[in-house]
């Protein structure tokens, strides 16, 4: 990967990166090793990373629910100071209906000065380019009773008083099960190891049917009530769909489990 | 305005025209006639018209606060089926830490097909190109609080149960006090009067000072802790400020007498 990157970035041409870790759709994790050297490049080429943080934290295969103490989430700011970091409040904090996430950064990024700036946002810094430049215009902003929730979430869980990762961890349950049920009925996962290590279970997985491509497995599946999001869609080059299990209720795995049983079935007489 | 709407429209480089009644910031209003007026030259032209209506109904000249019963607050929509209306809960609730306003359009217009949207919102209808290609993109969409508390503010407003337009004429009340302060200390009106009717008191209204430019007078105010908004960046020709007077409170009027007492002694002792 660093060999890559230090290609692309030396063209001149790259911005800016954006990923997020756990990674969407596979649930991969970037590791403190990998995002060392993701951060050394960026401060060598002035490439700025954007760290989606949706899934704080809940690389669950560690135990980062302790405030203050490691293992602690990896990430970019640690080794950069060319950093964004997007945390939702949608997941973390199963919040998504009120809409609202926060963009940490540097001071040091914030307050440089880019020239070029100036000609499309009235002023050469950062931080005046991205508030009033970027945000304010394209978005209404975000209510004040919002905002006042998410600051008590955020402050609950940087004190200790509420484990934020304990209520989510209902998701790792249901995904193991879910993944079971689809593996002993005759899918793979598309993504089954994180470059070596087991995958860990969290809001969704992958999986692959034969030679099917994404959109003949979703046709598939929604035949038999059951859906999902076609890997080809997500910038993925394999064949499969990601399944999200963050809907799907404890009570309803019996019945999740008919279905794929049945739409087995269907797909072994098709010889697929 | 019809002739020069004509010459405007007719060059076929006009694709929308954005208004808001009453104005800001002159706080004039369009009349049942001329918007017969310009409904006509949008549907004639093909070109669509977005009514901001933030102020709906704070026209204060006429009683609009009985739903169902005339006189009704005066809307393009009665004229042509090229618009989107905005109503902000903003002013009319009082609801602007929220965020949240509502578009309205008519059927014929949303589910019109223009070949060239296609290029860039994956769609030729409006209501698509609206609402997946610009709204959705473009911010994180509205909090399902904020949503479910706007529609009972619409539906109480609209059953008769709510009159919101009896919370709001304080802000009648105190534009004419504070405009009464500014009169009778030196300072005129920007804008007078509503094309030959008298301007109604509503949210703000402009004031000048001899010749004094919108930014000298805007300077001379601060020093006297006074704020307002220099009509050269609304648009307007005209010299002046804006003074809104939604934040200031009965029991301030007294110290803001003082104040523009104060300001006009030292303006007077500048010759200004």
């Amino acid at each position: 990967m660093g060999d890559k990157l230090e290609e692309l970035f030396s063209t001149g041409k790259i911005g800016g990166l954006l990923w997020s870790s756990p990674n969407n759709p596979t649930w991969t994790c970037l590791t403190e090793t990998e995002l060392e050297m993701i951060g050394k490049l960026l401060t060598k080429h002035d490439v700025i990373g954007i760290e989606d943080s949706a899934y704080l934290g809940m690389d669950f295969r560690y135990d980062y629910s302790k405030p203050g103490q490691s293992p602690f989430q990896p990430t970019i700011a640690k080794f950069t100071e060319n950093y964004f970091i997007i945390i939702s409040s949608s997941k973390i904090f199963s919040y998504a209906g009120q809409r609202i996430s926060v963009t940490i950064s540097s001071e040091s990024l914030m307050t440089r000065k880019y020239p070029y700036l100036k000609k499309y946002f009235n002023s050469k810094t950062i931080l005046s380019a991205f508030i009033h430049g970027g945000i304010y215009p394209t978005t209404a902003g975000v209510p004040q009773t919002t905002q006042h929730a998410l600051a008590a979430f955020f402050e609950s869980a940087c004190t200790g008083e509420f484990d934020f990762l304990d209520s989510l961890k209902v998701y790792k349950v249901r995904a193991k099960k879910a993944k079971e049920i689809f593996l002993k009925n005759g899918f793979t996962l598309a993504y089954p190891d994180d470059r070596g290590k087991p995958l860990g279970d969290g809001f969704y997985f992958t999986i692959q049917r034969g030679d099917l491509t994404s959109g003949e497995l979703l046709y598939y599946l929604l035949q038999f009530g059951l859906a999902g999001i076609p890997l080809d869609i997500t910038g993925s080059k394999k064949k499969g769909v990601r399944i999200c299990i963050s809907l799907v209720h404890q009570n309803q795995y019996p019945e999740l489990e008919n279905r794929v049983k049945a739409l087995n079935k269907f797909l072994t007489n098709l010889n697929k």
